[in-house]
């Protein structure tokens, strides 16, 4: 049996996983073990990640013990920091993460993905992140402390000093509600490279490549483009209008899956009012005129607010400059990223090598001749 | 409208293309403009490469002009030879190549995926190879040439020295049957990261990461393996039927398309005859009593020999070691994937983003308790 051409794959059902749910119709997005986002919210990147590894909230003691274990893997490797000095200073710094995982998983042969490679890999994304941030600054990489978490690990990684309280909150609370949502483009990428029998960094290494889209990890560093473009609570109104006759896109809007508002913009609109009221309130204003118009002119559409809206001014106040938000992203998803690939492997899944779709001449048909 | 989940999305159709098509039934594969694979076997790499880009067959000057483009971006740039000088001696090569690609494709931006970064992408990658290659052996880099052709400046990087104009041969036919294969894994991988408005460095490194999978790329090295195993065309039968006793999976036969004899499998046989003759001789005598023990025990599944199984034999012709097989492999399809992508993003396609289907506990009815 064929299944006839879905443009994008839309509607095809190309996994079966435990690993997060979203449920657009209801605006719920469902984290392994059952449990809706607003109720892990609150919890630490390492208990998440460590939920969507194994399917369990660890109490006290397995917590400690995890975090040592994410905390020892932190840092980069001999071959990661030779790419790194050969870096230019102008790279996207998704090509730098690319390089630097690549690097740092570059080993023997090619390793069946382990609950050990999915810790290494988590715990030296921030490392990398901040040390490509540092060198295009000309600065040495600050080493990661391990008394620190992960969150606040990063913040002091990139800045070398203590970092604020409130800054490591905003910046875990992104991480949490990033860290996974269903067979997005580099979940589905990770799993199509590990379906082959290819080794955890390979999968992973090529989710960061998929992430670094514009429709995909690129659009809050979009939105954030266009908050700065507005100018203004008061310029909103005008902006949306003529961006819109103008036929272009507003940023921030839509989504293939939710049908309702994604119930992680909610939680990081609430925490963006907070922590940056200056983007926040040219945000919130764009936002009102923008649903009000989109509807106005396209009522057959869901166009909610998607998470890289507020994950703009939120990323912002952690202290990231725009052109790290993707990267940040992606150090999020990295558990997203690797659960999904521990669970393809465990269910010894087939490869994945869909079908096409012949367009070309037949070669009966064709006009050319060969001479040779 | 939601397709139920196909394990491997087999059949389900992901793409439409004009790159090439596997006509399974048929035992066909056809490039680009309607070429039949033994009727361009026996052009150059450049060639087959600019069909696939293009969709034309070069005229003797528009084919000297672009060999010249492709001579002229085979250097490794600054990024990728700091990458490789850190990399360690044991590596797997397809770690190598998936790094030093990624470093050589650290730039600014995002930028859209173009016909001269296809060119640089599948100029550089045999460079690369061979700069691991020598990196492994402790030797430097040798330069590429720019007065040899791609298969020729190869092998002359390898050993530095001039290459036999037999072994040129060898692997300039396995690079041009290799160039494509409709939407395998790896090809379909960098299909889903361009798919997001990523580059093309970061598709063809996802996709180096697809291939390095022992049910992909690995293949050919699994087969040499096997062969090795054997000891002599006489030890072929009992081994092929004590492997079968065991349910172990004979390397080399089968294949998700091909329901019939692959029509690459058939030029590689020939030429492994002519080129390694003491590979050969085992090998097709494994081959006799394979697809005879396979159709005896399994006639209801077809199991011709696939490309992997002589590619073993002419690839280490040629004279690579059996680890590097993948990378050769990656260096051939990097032309097909820079081909899809091409195409890709020509169309406009969408973000590739299908959807799964939930295994996990209902949020309302799991057995864990919150406790915060």
């Amino acid at each position: 049996m064929t299944v006839p051409y879905s443009p994008g794959l839309e509607g095809v059902v190309a996994a079966q996983t435990e690993i997060s749910e979203v449920d657009g119709q209801n605006g719920r997005l469902i984290y392994r073990g059952g449990y809706l986002i607003h109720e892990v919210a609150d919890r630490s990147f390492e208990e998440i990640a460590r939920l969507l590894w194994t399917g369990e909230l660890a109490d006290d003691a397995q917590l400690r013990d995890f975090n040592g274990k994410l905390a020892a893997r932190r840092a980069l490797n001999g071959a990661a920091r030779a790419a790194l000095a050969g870096l230019p200073a102008d790279a996207d710094p998704m090509d730098a993460l690319r390089t630097l995982l690549s690097a740092q998983g570059a080993g023997p042969g090619c390793p069946k993905p382990s609950l050990d490679d999915a810790i290494a890999a988590t715990a030296v994304t921030p490392t990398a992140i901040a040390a490509y941030y540092r060198h295009q600054r000309g600065q040495s990489p600050v080493e990661p402390r391990a008394d620190l978490g992960h969150a606040a690990n990063f913040l002091y990684m990139l800045a070398g000093q203590d970092p604020d309280p409130d800054r490591v909150r905003y910046l875990q609370s992104y991480l949490v509600l990033l860290a996974d949502h269903g067979l997005n483009a580099s979940t589905f990428t990770a799993r199509v490279i590990c379906s082959t029998g290819s080794d955890l960094w390979s999968s992973v290494v090529g989710a960061v490549g998929a992430l670094k889209g514009p429709s995909h990890g690129g659009a809050a560093t979009a939105a954030m483009n266009m908050i700065e473009r507005v100018g203004g609570p008061d310029k909103a109104e005008r902006f949306v209008i003529d961006t819109l006759d103008r036929k272009e896109r507003l940023m921030g809007f839509g989504h293939r899956v939710y049908r309702t508002y994604d119930p992680r913009a909610k939680i990081l609109r609430d925490l963006c009012r907070e922590a940056n009221r200056e983007f926040y309130d040219v945000a919130f204003r764009v936002e009102e005129v923008a649903l009000r118009e989109l509807l106005a002119r396209h009522p057959e559409r869901p166009n909610a607010t998607n998470v890289d809206y507020y994950s703009a001014g939120v990323l912002a106040a952690a202290g990231f400059p725009k052109e790290f938000f993707a990267s940040v992203f992606a150090a999020s998803r990295m558990a997203g990223w690797t659960a999904h690939i521990l669970e393809y492997v465990a269910k010894d899944g087939r490869i994945i090598r869909p079908a096409s779709e012949w367009i070309g001449p037949d070669p009966e048909k064709r006009a050319a001749v060969l001479t040779t």
